[in-house]
């Protein structure tokens, strides 16, 4: 597609060295509008290339969608730049039967549904009453030692990342951690609506046996979108931050940050993951969520 | 306040020592809805503290307010959980005189103001025409070092990190590196509006010699809240995208990235940061924008 990295010349400035030409290698973000039904449903800035996924993924986050027969057609719909070439950054999505558009009194955002009087709560209590799936206790267990390679295996997929540098990657596993999917994007949501949107026109959703391994941290709308796909393990290389912690509590979702190589937090629901017993020499208790030891 | 962060019991499982109970610190997301004249304006996931600057900031950076008399009065809006707490997350914003309230008929972001035809250059376009304050060539010099020193003056200051290794930051300096002001959020473009707002509200509008650091990547969203904030210099510790890129040349910004350490590369404008001479012994002329060397 060539539109995926662009090249450049910059100035690289160093102590020892001063000023140096240098060519860079640059993730493209270019705008995407979403239509649906002839309304603009949202605009997101987005690396180019497998739109149609986003779209479809963005519309299981949404609660829109949730079998590939929901959706009727995607299409670019006519755009033009400047000099009148097709821009590619218009999609527009029929909806079939089934499907549930969004109220349009409503903002863009699931959680926006909450008006007055908006809190963490609420916007669980949102995502909670958008669901499709129930979550299996059993889908997507990994022994401990899959999961912590999942990093590596994303990291040498990624296409973009050792040229840009600049892009999030999604990567979705089977519970023997074979790689299903992989999407990179400048923005972690879509490379998740990517690979969610993958698996709707795919037939797969939901996704009941798998794992999702993000390249940088667990935010509350991470937890959303899978939640939404059905996925059961989602697992960051960075920090999760307290509202998706508890969205992933309250749905049955395991939740997992910091995958370092070696070792891995894992704040909710942590059955899924098969791990050596604890360690008897250290002497501590296995874990609880209620209450601290005394 | 008691609500930048959280802590909660997770189960840390390493291959050498099994699954051991740990006391995690998480930063605290919360929704927080910005109401404009009795309208919902935008909601987004935050973390709280600052709110009244990051509203603020937010409407710096949608061209609605420049000055801080176009802002008449910020409130927290009567907003209760379940249990009838005030949950402090929706925020009310007055405008003044002078102040250009947003098309209603318009999604929330400017760029969506470019419908049909979508495309970077369009989005560009937006951000030119909200923009209220030219930028100086002279404004926002800075020697190298200086320049390169600010990842690590960020991260001294960063309260959150340390705690929860999930947020970002975004401080804004001195051109001789003095700190100005420092914020921390889960999402990179909420403490870029945090420190805009902050500005605003100290009457310091238009940013004219400041340089802002930011913790993370440079997207399209973050030189246009700098650029609406007449900020100069814009410098990450990570890439900037394609598209920020090319916002950041056409409006005169000086974008930097991959700040770390020793070197950091510019990607426009790199005549306002002082740096030695190129090294004679390297033999490669100086960068131009146009064509490559032979």
């Amino acid at each position: 597609m060539g539109r995926l990295t662009q090249r450049r010349r910059v100035v690289r400035l160093t102590l020892e060295h001063g000023r140096r030409p240098r060519e860079e290698t640059m993730a493209v973000e270019e705008p995407l509008e979403i239509r649906l039904e002839g309304r603009v449903f949202s605009v997101t800035m987005r690396t180019p290339g497998h739109d149609f996924d986003l779209v479809a993924g963005f519309l299981v986050g949404e609660g829109v969608v949730w079998e590939s027969g929901h959706l009727l057609s995607l299409r670019y719909c006519a755009g033009e730049d400047e000099e009148g070439r097709q821009t590619f950054n218009v999609v527009e999505a029929q909806l079939g039967p089934g499907a549930v558009p969004p109220d349009p009194s409503l903002d863009r955002h699931v959680y926006t549904s909450s008006s007055c009087g908006i809190c963490g709560t609420a916007s669980i209590d949102a995502v909670s009453k958008t669901v499709r799936f129930p979550l299996d206790p059993a889908g997507g267990r990994m022994r401990l030692e899959t999961l912590l390679a999942l990093p590596t295996t994303l990291r040498e997929h990624q296409a973009l990342f050792g040229k840009s540098g600049g892009v999030h990657a999604a990567g979705l596993f089977g519970p023997d951690g074979t790689l299903l999917c992989l999407r990179e994007d400048v923005g972690r949501h879509n490379a998740v609506d990517k690979v969610v949107g993958w698996a709707l026109r795919e037939g797969r959703l939901p996704l009941s046996d798998t794992v999702l391994q993000v390249s940088g941290r667990a935010s509350f709308e991470l937890v959303q979108k899978a939640r939404l796909a059905g996925i059961p393990v989602l697992t960051a290389v960075g920090a999760p931050s307290s509202l998706a912690v508890e969205l992933a509590d309250r749905e049955g979702l395991t939740l997992a940050g910091f995958s370092r190589g070696s070792s891995v937090n894992v704040y909710t629901h942590p059955d899924r993951i098969l791990a050596p017993a604890p360690d008897p020499a250290a002497g501590i208790p296995t874990t609880s969520q209620q209450g601290s030891a005394p």
